[in-house]
């Protein structure tokens, strides 16, 4: 009965097929490591607007504008 | 002085009435059981792409199209 | 199938006795209001230090000390 | 490489400048109090829809209608 | 510069080789599905007492002394 | 009423008043960037064992014993 958040950054269009890989990579890697019964494990993933995120002190948005 | 995040799929229209239900809820409920003061008592409700939360290994999208 | 986080401050002795009904009470919430599984709602209730729970801009530890 | 996230409430309109400010704000903290290292602090920043969000036992949109 | 938030009921004895797994699985999954920088993934793993950890509207330590 | 989580490794003996120099600090951010009220900003600091860390796919317990 795990719980699994992934946040990551909205941008490039993520598909729901490669969200569809997130869910189903992470509940078998806890069924293999701990045994886990999948039927429970959920997995939330929350896209975040670049402005919202932050690292190294500024916002994604400002380091995608420098190219990085 | 409490803090409660519910996270639900975002889906079948939920209403700001049930949000208040829920908000009422979940204060009254801390407060009867813990005696938590109901005035800084903090609810968050995340509601959540069915695309992006996952059980059983696959997305809810993936399961409502299959009448799940 | 949602997924409750319920944050308290760990004083005054919460019993499992206590956290059992703010489990039932949640669940038992989310399927009055929205018709929600039982079976597949999650409740995980975080206790958290008083030197480490701040409001008003000051941890709960120095307003508990004042009387608060 | 701590994670901070920060909820507030969707409302007033709040800018990328702010978003900004509470960004480098809370990476500065961070250096200063723990000297954390800003290359890997993360902050993600949640606005949170106001029939979303209570406190009081009630959602903020109740509250803002009443003026409060 | 993804983050991960892995909950997990503290039993069983979960060994800091099996967390390890469960931190190189999960980076090596979004390197895999969206290219993520691994120096950057943060995962962050949450152990829970069972009677902290609800499903079904019950705790998992009443569960678990029902053989569950 | 802004609620935020500072996850930080728990390393090198953090103080309360380190602790609380971080929850003084946020809430005055808050109240200066977004005029907040300080008086319902919550501030949860949690630390993490290093074990249940992991930072480009390895835990941070690994890293130190490397001297990173």
């Amino acid at each position: 009965m795990p719980y699994v958040n992934i946040k990551i950054t909205r941008e490039g269009g993520v598909t729901a097929e490669q969200k569809a890989r997130l869910i189903s990579g992470v509940t078998d890697l806890l069924r293999e490591v701990l045994n886990k019964n999948p039927a429970t494990t959920i997995v939330v993933i929350d896209e975040v607007e670049t402005d919202n995120w932050g690292i190294g002190g500024e916002s994604v948005s400002v380091r995608r504008r420098r190219g990085q």
